[in-house]
C-alpha cells in the first residue's frame, strides 16, 4: 500500500489516500475506487478518482477534531485498505468551509463572519504556468476573497489561445485560420474536434487543484464554474452522460477543498443544448454526491435562474440590463430569500463591450450600493494592455484603482457588530441606509451611503437619551472622520461629494467593533 | 364698451375682450361672461372671467388665419358686445402650441420639432417683483423651453416665507412661531387660515399670467400645477365644489395662453383628502372646459399616475426610487404609449434631501439616458447658497453646471432628421442606441451614448454599400470630432471617458440636418 503516511491533519484540511492499482482498459471507467471514514461524529463514504499513470486517489475532510479510520475498497485493486489518522485544532486562518449564515449572509463554520469580495478570471488555471503565479501574487495583496473561474476552456473575444491543457484525451480544431473578429463563427459542434469524454486529462485537473491548494493559503474561495458556452472545443454540447461523468469526476477530486463553491455554470441560459431539467438533473448529482454540501448557484446572462430553487444556496446574479444591478439587491433578497451575490455588474475597464467598461469609481460605488442593500458584489477588471492580458480572463497583474476601495469597503464590513447588513427603514435616508443584520445591534449600528448623490449636510433624528458616535467615511479617498458624539436631532455636514458615507454607532458599542478582523481578506 | 381695440391678432396669440361690468355682490359667482368667437374654421364658446374692479375679461386664441367675429353675453351686464378682428400670419418665433406627435413626442402647431429641455421653478410667480425679473433673465440666457411651477403657494422646507400674493381673499395662519424645523407641524388645516374660496385675489392671477406672457416670449411652454400638498393655508383641502370653481377660473384666464400646459397636480399621491375619483373629475372639468385641449398631465411622488386614461396627454413622471428614472423611459413608453415627461429624477445640487444633491454630471447623463431612450426629461437645481434661494422653488440665478450640457443635447436633437429619437435595436449596443423616430429615417440616423460606460473603441457593422458619416460627441465637454466616412464593418476609437456619444448619419442626409434648429430654446 502507497497511501499517504501522513497520520494527523487539521480539521476542515484534506486527508488525501494515495493508493497504486489497475492501469489496463479504461480506469476512469472500469475500475472504481471509495472510501468509508470514520469518526466519532461523522462517517462519510466518498468516491475516489483515478489520476492517471496507475494512481487512484481519496479525499476526504473532516468536519470534527478526533480520531478516524477508514477502509477503501473498490474494484481498482484486489486490495482493502484500511488506516487511521488524527483531526487535530485548525491553525490560525482555518476556519472551515463558508455557510449561508443569517439567511442572506455567509459565515465560516467556525462563526467568523464572510463578507465576500470577489472577482473573477475565467481561464487563468489555463494559462502558462508563470502567469498562474503572477496571478497568484497579485490575489496575494489584493482585497479579494473568492474568485470565480472556469474548468473547462474559454473561447471568446480576447481569449483565443488554445489553453495549456485540456480536460480530455484528444486533439483540438485547428484554429489557423481562427481572427478575432469571425471568433464567433467558431461552434462547439465543429467535427475537428476529436475528445474521448470518457478519458479525462489528470494534468488539467492537478493543475486546477494546486490553484485551489494556493487559493486555500491565500484564504480565498474558489468559485468553480463547471460549465459554460464559450466553447469551439465541444465540452459544451457533451451529451447527458458525459455531462454527468464529469461531474461525478469533479466532486471526487474538489469536494474535500474546503474553499470550493459550486457554480453549476456561467450564463446557463446561453448553453442552447441545455434545459432547465438538464441543470436540475446536474444539481441533483451535486446535492447526492458531495459530501460536504458545498454552496451551490448558477449564474445567467439574460435570464436569472429560479434561485427559490432547493439546491440553490445563494443567488449568483449577472445584471441583466445595464442599470438594473446593485440597486435591485433588495428586491432580489426579498424574491429569493437567500444571499444575493452580484457576480457580474460589469468589469472595471475599458473594453468595447458595455460589460467591460466601468470606471472604477462606478466599479466601488456599485460594491457599496450592494452591500448598503444586505448583498454582495462581485469585481472584475478588463482594462486594454499591451500584452492583451486581460484580469477578467487571463488574471495577471491589475491595473484599476477599485481594489484598494474594496479592501476599505471589507474593513468597514469587518467592524459591523454581529454579521452582516440588513436595509434600514429611515425616514429620509430611502434605500440607502443599512443596519446591523444581528436583531441584538438593530438600533445601535447604521451606516448610510450617499452613492451619486453629494449632500452637504444630513439630519437625523435618534432616540433622545442614546448616545452615538458619528463618523463620514469617505469611499472613494478611504478616509474617516470623526464628527463626534451626537443625541436626539443632530445635523452632521458632508463635503458635498458623491460616495460619502456616515457610521453611526452607540456610544459602548463602537469599542467592540472597531478593528475588527474578518479571515480571508489581506 | 371699454374693450381691446386691437383689430389684428397673430394667429395662436390672445385676442382679449376687456368690458365693464357689475360689482355689485360677488361678481366671480355671482355673474357671468362669455364670448363666441368665429372665423372661418372655427366657432368657439368661451367663459369670460372676472379681474376685479368692475373688469370682465374674455380671452381667445385663433387657431387659424382670417377674419373673426365674436359677441360677447351673461349677466355681467344688460348689454351684449359685438365685434371683429383679423388673425394674421404668426410672426417669427410663433408656431403655435406643442401637440403630441409621432405618439413619443411632441411639435408645435405648425410642425417644428419640440423638444422638451424643462426646468422647475415651484415657486418663482410668488417671490418679489425683482426676483421674477431675474429669474425670467436667468430664463432668457438659460436652455430650458419648458417650466413647471405652481399656482397656489408654497409651504416647504427652504421655501417658508408668505407668498407675495394670496390667490383668495383672506388672512394667512400666523407663522411667527415658525421655525424651520418644524415646518410640517403646520397643516393646512390649521384654523388661523381665513379665506373666502368664493372670491378670488385677481393680483394673484394677474401676475402669474404676466410672467406666461413673458415666457411666450422667450419660447418657454409654461406646465402651470394647479393642485399641490405643500401647503400651511388650507389651498389643498378645500371642498370639490370650490375645487372646480378654482379650475373653471383658471381656464376662463390661462387657456388661451398658447404655452399652457397643464398639471393636474404635483405630487397628487400626497393630497391626502383626495381620491382618483376626485382627480378625474377635476380633469374632467380640463377636457370639457379648455377650449384648446392643452396638453394634460398630473405628477406623482410615489405611485405613478394610470397615464392610460384618455385624459392624460403625455406622462409626467417623478422617480420612484433613486435609481428607478430615466433608465425605465424604454419601459413607460411600451406601458403607457404616450410621450414620457420625467419632470423630476432629482435636482442638480447638495442640499441634504437626496433628491436635490445630484452633481452636474448626473443631471446630464440622466438627460441623455432618457433621451437615448426616446423619452424627455427635466432639470431642477438645489445648491445651498447664501441667500437661501434656492432655483428649484424661488427662481433666481443659476449656480449649477448642466444648463449648458442640456442646451448642446437640444442642438443634437434638433439635427435629428424628422422629429424625435426611438430606441434601436442594435446588437453590442443594448439600451444605449436610438435612431431615428420617423420611419424614412430609422436606417440613416444613429445615437449611441455611453453614460457611466468608458469604453476604448466601439465596433460596428451595417450594411455594406451605405456609407456613414461618424462623430464621436463629448457630451460632458461639449465637442464634436468628426471621424471620416465608413462602411460595412469598422471600428471607431474612443477616449475611455464617460458620457461620450457616437452620431452615425448616412451619406448625404448629413447636410441636410446639420444645423438645424428648433423653435424654444436660445
Amino acid at each position: 500500500m502507497d497511501q499517504a503516511i501522513k497520520t494527523k491533519v487539521e480539521k476542515w484540511d484534506v486527508f488525501e489516500v494515495v493508493l497504486k492499482g489497475n492501469k489496463d482498459k479504461n480506469p476512469f471507467t472500469d475500475y472504481a475506487v471509495r472510501g468509508t471514514f470514520t469518526g466519532e461524529n461523522e462517517t462519510k463514504t466518498i468516491d475516489g478518482f483515478y489520476d492517471g499513470d496507475g494512481i487512484y486517489l481519496v479525499r476526504f475532510m473532516p468536519s470534527f477534531e478526533g480520531n478516524y479510520t477508514y477502509i477503501i475498497e473498490g474494484s481498482f485493486s484486489k486490495e482493502r485498505y484500511k488506516g487511521s489518522f488524527e483531526a487535530v485544532s485548525p491553525a490560525e486562518g482555518n476556519h472551515g468551509p463558508v455557510r449561508v449564515a443569517f439567511k442572506y449572509h455567509f459565515a465560516y463554520e467556525d462563526g467568523t463572519p464572510y463578507y465576500s469580495i470577489g472577482t473573477t478570471c475565467y481561464a487563468w488555471t489555463h494559462q502558462s504556468l508563470p502567469m498562474q503565479e503572477q496571478t497568484l501574487e497579485t490575489l496575494r495583496k489584493s482585497p479579494f476573497n473568492k474568485i470565480r473561474f472556469c474548468i473547462f476552456p474559454k473561447h471568446y473575444d480576447y481569449n483565443l489561445y488554445e489553453p495549456l491543457t485540456y480536460p480530455y484525451e484528444g486533439t483540438p480544431c485547428d484554429i489557423s485560420a481562427l481572427s478575432k473578429e469571425n471568433f464567433l463563427e467558431y461552434k462547439p459542434s465543429n467535427p475537428e474536434n476529436k475528445w474521448d469524454f470518457k478519458c479525462f486529462n489528470p494534468k488539467h485537473f492537478q493543475i486546477i487543484e494546486s490553484r485551489i491548494k494556493d487559493l486555500i493559503k491565500l484564504g480565498i474561495e474558489a468559485d468553480l464554474i463547471l460549465m459554460h458556452p464559450y466553447d469551439r472545443w465541444g465540452f459544451s454540447e457533451m451529451d447527458e452522460e458525459s455531462n454527468a461523468f464529469y461531474i461525478n469526476y469533479i466532486i471526487a477530486r474538489f469536494s474535500a477543498y474546503r474553499n470550493v463553491w459550486w457554480s453549476l455554470a456561467n450564463e446557463y441560459d446561453l448553453c442552447e443544448k441545455k434545459t432547465i431539467k438538464d441543470w436540475e438533473e446536474y444539481a441533483d448529482i451535486l446535492c447526492k454526491k458531495d459530501p460536504y454540501h458545498r454552496l451551490r448557484s448558477i449564474h445567467n446572462c439574460k435570464n436569472i435562474y429560479d434561485f427559490t430553487r432547493p439546491w440553490v444556496t445563494h443567488c449568483s446574479i449577472q445584471r441583466t440590463e445595464i442599470y438594473l444591478s446593485a440597486a435591485n439587491t433588495k428586491a432580489w433578497r426579498e424574491q429569493y430569500g437567500k444571499p444575493v451575490v452580484l457576480d457580474e455588474v460589469g468589469y472595471e475597464g475599458n473594453i468595447n463591450y458595455s460589460w467591460g467598461n466601468l470606471t472604477a469609481e462606478e466599479m466601488v460605488r456599485l460594491f457599496w450600493t450592494a452591500t448598503i442593500r444586505g448583498g454582495y458584489l462581485g469585481h472584475g477588471e478588463t482594462y486594454m494592455n499591451l500584452n492583451d492580458k486581460l484580469w477578467w480572463s487571463h488574471g495577471g497583474v491589475l491595473y484599476g484603482e477599485s481594489a484598494p476601495r474594496l479592501k476599505f469597503l471589507h474593513d468597514i464590513l469587518c467592524e459591523v457588530p454581529g454579521l452582516g447588513l440588513e436595509p434600514a427603514e429611515i425616514k429620509k435616508w430611502e434605500e440607502n441606509s443599512a443596519t446591523a443584520a444581528h436583531p441584538g445591534y438593530r438600533n445601535k449600528y447604521y451606516l448610510f451611503y450617499t452613492g451619486h448623490t453629494r449632500p452637504g449636510f444630513k439630519e437625523f433624528e435618534f432616540t433622545p437619551g442614546k448616545n452615538y458616535e458619528v463618523e463620514v467615511i469617505d469611499t472613494w479617498n478611504m478616509t474617516i472622520e470623526n464628527k463626534g458624539t451626537h443625541t436626539g436631532k443632530f445635523r452632521i455636514s458632508l463635503p458635498s461629494r458623491e460616495y460619502m458615507a456616515i457610521r453611526i454607532i452607540e456610544i459602548g458599542l463602537q469599542n467592540k467593533t472597531k478593528g475588527k478582523k474578518c479571515n480571508g481578506i489581506k
